[in-house]
C-alpha cells in the first residue's frame, strides 16, 4: 500500500514552523508496513488544497493530511474536505487533547484522513484510532517493529567496523548507524507477518550487537545515559557527590532531570574560580600553582574533596577548557580531566573533545555520565 | 514570483530526519519577498522525482531542491536533472562545507536551483550564492526584514492586550506573536523597497512596544536571556554565586553556555539534601524544620549563605518542587521560591509554576535569570 502526507498550514510555507507530523506520520506508516510515497506541504488556499488531494487520492492508496481543522478563518480543510467527498459518508475521530475532531473517508479506491495540526492532539489520534484502520484496510498482515541501541564511548568508526556485516544487511530485517554528539545508534527495523517474529528477528541481531559491544551500550529507544546512571546509583544504593569547572552544573542538571535523584545526588558544587576549588573543595594552592587548574591533579583533588566534604560513596570531578578562549598550545581548547573517587579507587581521565563550548560541555557531561556508570 | 521546494530523500519519508532545510528556504524566500506555494517531499526515486519536477517547473518560476547530489548510489538528483535539462546550460555552485556543488540552471520561463542535502552545507550555499541570484532575477526590489522581540515575565495573555493593536496590523508592515516555554516572542515583519525603509518600519514598530512592555524585554533575534544577564554582570562588573536546589544545577549551566562567565560566576552550589543546605550553606537546622527546605525563609537563607561563603556581590538561591512526585496539599509540585541577597538588599518571591519536571525546572531557571536581571 502506498500513502502520502498533505501537511496544510501557511505558517508551515513560511518557515515560522517546522514539519514535525510528517515525519512522526512517515515513521508510524513504515511500522505499519505502508510505504510512503511523498509529503507535500500547501497554505490555507482551498484552491491548491483541492488540487493536491485529488493528485493524492488518485496516485496513493492512503492520503493523510494535517492542520487546518481549527476553528478560525484560515482552517479550511473541512470544508474543502466536504466539497470534494459530496455526499460520501465521513467517520469522525474524537479528539481527547483538543477541540477540533479528526474525520475518515472512503473515496473511490483510496482512503482520506484528517488529522488536526498540534502534535499533541494528532499523535494520541493517529495511534489510539487511525492506525487499527490503517493496519485493517491494509489487509496484509506485514508489521515493521524498530529498536534502537544506544552507545556511547566509542567512536561511530570503531562500531562501524564491528558491525559491519549487521549494516549491510537486506530487509526484511536491516541495521542502520546514526551518530549523534556523544553518542550512537544502532536502529534495527525487522519486518515480519506477526509482532512476534519481528520482535524475534530484532532480539537476534541485538544479540549479535551486545556480544560485541555490550560495555558501550547504555540503553534502548527514548532511554537517556542520565536515567541508565540514575538507575544504577538507586538500585545499588549509592550516594555521588560532584565537583564541576568547565561543565558548569551540567552533570548535576541532567542527573537532578531524572525523577527520584534526590536518592543519590547529595550535592553538586560548580566551581569556576581557583579561589572556590581551594576554599570549598579544599585542593591544595600549590597543587593548583603547579599543576594549573586543568590537570590530572587537580581533578583528583577535587573528587576527593567533594567526597570528603559532603561524605558519599563516590565523588566526581570534571575540570577543563570549553572556549572557545582560554586555550594555551600545552593545554588547548577541548581538553577535560574527569575523576572518580570512591572508598576503594581512584581514577582520573584525560579527554580531548571538539566543537563548540556547548557541545565540549556536552560531551564531558557525557564523559563523565559514562565514567560514573563504568565504575559502580 | 512563486517558488516550491522539493526535498528530496528517503530517509525523509520513512520520518529518520525532520526537515529543516525546507523550513529554512521558507524563511528566507519570505525575506526575498517570493511566496512559496509548495513543498514536495520525494524518496530516492528517478521517475517521482522527474515528475515532481516537471510539475514544479510549470506551476512556479522558481524550484529548488535539496538533498540527492552526494557521491552515493542512492543520490540521484544530478543524473534526472541532466536527463531533464537536455543541453541547457548548468551553472555550478562551489560548496565550501562539502564536497557535492550545487547548481542553477533556466528551463523556459522558470528557474531550477539544487542544493545539498546538509545544512551545514545547503545553508552558506543559499546565503552567498543563491539568495543574490533570486533577488537579482525576482527583479522587483521589494525586501522582507524581521527582527523579534523576546520578552520573559508576563504572560502571553497580558503582552497580548498590550499590543494588540500592533497584532491587527496588516502589510507591508505586521506583527506576530508566539509563546514559548517561560518566554513570549513578538515577531516584526516589514515588506518595504529598500533594507532601509523596511528597517525604519521595524523600528517604528519596535519603538511603540518598548514603550508598552520595556521591562519585560531581555532581547533581540538569537540573544538568550543568560546572554542578556552575562552581559550585564560583565558590564557592571558584579560577581555572583547560587545556590540552587529544585533547578538542580540548570541556572548554574545555562549562565556558562556564556563564554567569559568565569567573569562574575565565581562558584554555584547544588544542595539537594538538607545536609548539604545545612551543612555548606549554613541555614539553620531550625530554619529547616520550621518552615521545611522549600520556603521563603530557606530560599533566603541559602541566598545569603553563598553569598557570604563565596564572598561575591550577589547571592541567588532556588528551593522548589521539581515533581513529579513530592508534592503535597500546601507545597504543591510547582510551587518555587527565588531569593537573592546583595549588600544592599534581601527579596524573594513565591512561583506557582506548572509542566513536567523538565518545564518546571526551565521556567524555575528563566525565572531566576529574570530577578538578576531585575535587581542589578
Amino acid at each position: 500500500m502506498k500513502a502520502e502526507i498533505i501537511s496544510i498550514g501557511t505558517e508551515l510555507l513560511l518557515g515560522h514552523i517546522v514539519n514535525t507530523n510528517a515525519s512522526f506520520l512517515s515513521r508510524k506508516l513504515a511500522e505499519l508496513g505502508i510505504d510512503v510515497y511523498y509529503h507535500t506541504t500547501v497554505g490555507d488556499n482551498p484552491e491548491r488544497l483541492v488540487q493536491s488531494l485529488r493528485r493524492g487520492l488518485r496516485r496513493s492508496d492512503i492520503v493523510i493530511t494535517t492542520g487546518g481543522l481549527g476553528p478560525t478563518v484560515d482552517d479550511i480543510t473541512i470544508e474543502t474536505i466536504a466539497k470534494l467527498l459530496g455526499h460520501r459518508h465521513v467517520k469522525w475521530i474524537p479528539n481527547k487533547t483538543g477541540t477540533a475532531p479528526g474525520l475518515t473517508a472512503n473515496f473511490r479506491n483510496s482512503m482520506i484522513v484528517c488529522l488536526p495540526g498540534p502534535p499533541r492532539e494528532l499523535e494520541p489520534m493517529f495511534e489510539k484510532d487511525v492506525s487499527p484502520i490503517i493496519r485493517r484496510r491494509s489487509g496484509s498482515s506485514w508489521i515493521i517493529k524498530s529498536r534502537t541501541v544506544k552507545l556511547t564511548g566509542l567512536a561511530e568508526s570503531k562500531i562501524n567496523l564491528k558491525v559491519r556485516d549487521l549494516l549491510s544487511l537486506k530487509p526484511p530485517t536491516t541495521v542502520g548507524i546514526y551518530a549523534k554528539l556523544g553518542e550512537v545508534d544502532l536502529k534495527i527495523m525487522a519486518k515480519a507477518r506477526s509482532e512476534r517474529d519481528a520482535l524475534q528477528a530484532i532480539r537476534r541481531i541485538e544479540r549479535k550487537i551486545m556480544a560485541r559491544l555490550k560495555g558501550y551500550v547504555f540503553g534502548h529507544d527514548e532511554e537517556t545515559l542520565e536515567e541508565t546512571v540514575a538507575k544504577i546509583l538507586i538500585k545499588k544504593k549509592k550516594t555521588i557527590a560532584i565537583a564541576e569547572s568547565c561543565t558548569g552544573g551540567l552533570v548535576s542538571n541532567r542527573l537532578t532531570d531524572v525523577s527520584g535523584s534526590s536518592k543519590f545526588l547529595m550535592a553538586a558544587i560548580v566551581t569556576y574560580s581557583n579561589k572556590s576549588k581551594e576554599g570549598i573543595l579544599g585542593v591544595s594552592k600549590q597543587t593548583l600553582h603547579k599543576y594549573g587548574a586543568v590537570s590530572k591533579q587537580v581533578a583528583l583533588g577535587m573528587a576527593r574533596g567533594v567526597k570528603h566534604l559532603i561524605h558519599t560513596d563516590m565523588g566526581l570531578a570534571i575540570t577543563g577548557i570549553a572556549g572557545p578562549t582560554g586555550g594555551t598550545k600545552s593545554k588547548p581548547v577541548g581538553l577535560v580531566y574527569i575523576a572518580i573517587v570512591t572508598n576503594k579507587k581512584q581514577l582520573v581521565e584525560e579527554f580531548h573533545l571538539r566543537g563548540s563550548r556547548r557541545e565540549i560541555k556536552f560531551q564531558a557531561s557525557q564523559k563523565a555520565l559514562d565514567l560514573i556508570r563504568n565504575n559502580l
